[in-house]
């Protein structure tokens, strides 16, 4: 399966490098858990639990800074 | 939705990057949380859990870092 | 509120810097929680929580990642 | 046992070197946890929980980060 | 309080660095909980918990990081 | 006790360099727990544990960055 979307970390502001940042998480959740109903079942789960959607937030955080540096902060 | 304010990491000011920082957490929860009442009745339970806070406080370190890089640390 | 006192990265030495990344764990907490009272509360408990503790030197290694990026490590 | 496939970081493309982020989190398992038997009873176990599911994304995001600094970003 | 011993980043060795790295983690707890008999019996309790001593071995790695780049990897 | 095996982050190869992570971590947890009979003991708990294992990979990224960084990533 395909991990990183287009197969490049260039995008051409920093929203869409955001959107790959968030898309690049939920391509490693899907990559361990390939079930589409049970990450369905789960979204349900995480979604209203503060502790996952911290937690995700951070993931996000940690793919995002790759994803700037790959594109020299966009400056 | 916007992902990033503004669609820029560039800020005036250290203090202008740290919102940022807390800005971008926050739109994380809310791309992946849409619905606003109940981010409402979450955000109500993760401020009084010391744990929450706490690691909300770690992922607006790890976006702060990226903002910081990216603004060549306000030097 | 200020987010980063005196709205800026560079300190005079690596212990002010220390100083600064620990305000800097405290003033996101502050901007999340801003009712001092619950903080005070919340203070109590995880200063007696050893799991509360090890995840705020977790905050402030990140924090400090960044100042002392920002003052070249002061060397 | 070999940790690094292949011994060494560079890939050719972004997706290459995401495979190879999810291959070295798993090796760090297996490392630790050598008895292929037990690792297949726990895999069942954390495929079916949000909580780690998202601790497995950090830490692919975390080795993406060292791949992709190694690979230059595929620039 | 002293929070960074003798000041400085600069160590002689990488192992000067590592040991360098634990007393910063310490040191923070230290700041967070003064009170010294509440942290020795914290000690006893996280001493026992493998959750915790990852977690501490997490928050020295961050540490350490920051160490080695500040000693430009003692190259 | 020796923090760094043989004092240097420098090793030949990527596959080397990871080994020497895996050791990093081990010895910070040493540190933090000398007694051998109680680290036996908790690595029995974590090894059947996915929660940890996941946490000890967490480390183990962390230090294989920094580990990466001194080695300017074996290009």
């Amino acid at each position: 399966m395909e991990l990183v979307p287009g197969n490049t970390l260039i995008t051409a502001t920093p929203d869409e490098g955001r959107a790959l940042a968030v898309k690049l998480a939920r391509l490693t959740v899907k990559a361990t858990q390939p079930d589409a109903e049970v990450r369905q079942r789960l979204r349900l789960a995480y979604a209203e639990d503060h502790h996952s959607l911290i937690a995700i937030a951070q993931v996000v955080a940690t793919e995002y800074a790759t994803i700037a540096a790959a594109n020299n902060h966009w400056r």
